[in-house]
């Protein structure tokens, strides 16, 4: 029983942990958006140089994910969890260094003219905000129909980076001045794409952990 | 006695599972770049449709992980490989995501007049197919020297990336029809550079699991 109950300690931590590492990752992808939009070349550069703290989180949460298996060998829903919680941390991560390249991305553009009203950009990065709080909630409480909207919002974020690279095309087809900070618009969406696959990649595993089963390769388009 | 002979066979088992998904994925990422430079429309076809086979292969070797875990409470390396398997598997399953990736670019890609002599991608294929082999013999056999070594060559294929951009710009602002299919190259160029940040994943892997350090947040340049 004590065990039992220290397992349940050691899991409400690890949670909490992973929370923080989510809204760590939200902040820069939004941090990096909002730069953008302002012309805000400081916070662009904050958001460049500082995935340290992003990096640390995840390296603490996977130690402490090997402890618990190492020493409690944990079973069933908790075994899973842990264990996929190793991978979720990844995909925070991940998100930590898209933000970066969109703040790379953002400052190259922002040497040149404007090239259109941002529009699509700020929209695409709401949904994926929306996407990763909604999968670490998915997650966090192992609600797989909360899990399975995420999967819905990437459709959208798929639309909007479309209507993103025909937009830039009829730009850059105009006015080859537009060429070079038309193709950072483009894989500026490209990284907000990725980070909606990221988030995707979190439901997926918040539906394997909680129906016991894997529906990464159902009926899906691939990424 | 009986107990870790078990474990040790079930791990060889895992282990000539994972070299099967690798040998995969590789033959994926090869097909598709040798069809674009041979405009062998049937093999694109092929690799854009053939992705079960690779997902199977995921779910099998997950199995078999959380099995392990489950049943045998593994520890020391046995513990670090079995989990840090599941996380190869999700690499091995994006670089035939990105196979498919490719194969759809190089279809639309061979709807246009050919922009350039395809050069920088087939060797871009070519160096990651070594990270992909190196990272996983090095991940097999838990050597870190060798690991490291694909570290390296994630450099050879940035510096081909930037080469590829650099190139096919000067061709779009020359001649503005070449603004669609040399897009395609750009984003080919991107998917075996992500192909290569898989293969970097394994590497670290195998070094998390070589040294039981972690170099992930090294002095690496953010991907």
């Amino acid at each position: 029983m004590t065990e039992t109950r220290h397992v349940d300690e050691d899991l409400d931590i690890l949670k909490s942990r992973l929370m923080a590492m989510g809204a760590l990752a939200e902040q820069r992808m939004c941090a990096a958006v909002d730069a953008l939009v302002a012309a805000d070349r400081e916070t662009l550069r904050q958001v460049r140089g500082g995935d340290q703290a992003l990096n640390d989180l995840q390296l603490e949460i996977d130690d402490r994910c090997f402890t618990l298996l190492a020493l409690q060998h944990p079973v069933a829903v908790d075994l899973r969890f842990i264990v996929t919680t190793t991978k979720v941390t990844v995909d925070l991560e991940r998100i930590g260094d898209q933000a970066v390249n969109i703040a790379e991305a953002a400052d190259r553009y922002l040497d040149h003219r404007p090239v259109k009203p941002l529009i699509d950009l700020p929209r695409m990065s709401t949904v994926a905000q929306g996407m990763l709080v909604t999968a670490l909630e998915a997650f966090l409480s192992q609600n797989s129909a909360l899990a399975g909207s995420v999967l819905a919002m990437d459709d959208r974020l798929d639309d909007l980076k479309n209507q993103v690279f025909r937009d830039v095309l009829t730009y850059i087809l105009g006015d080859r001045k537009t060429i070079e900070p038309g193709i950072d618009l483009i894989l500026i969406s490209r990284h907000l794409e990725r980070i909606g696959d990221h988030a995707t990649n979190i439901a997926e595993d918040a539906i394997f952990l909680a129906d016991a089963r894997d529906v990464r390769h159902g009926n899906r388009a691939i990424r």
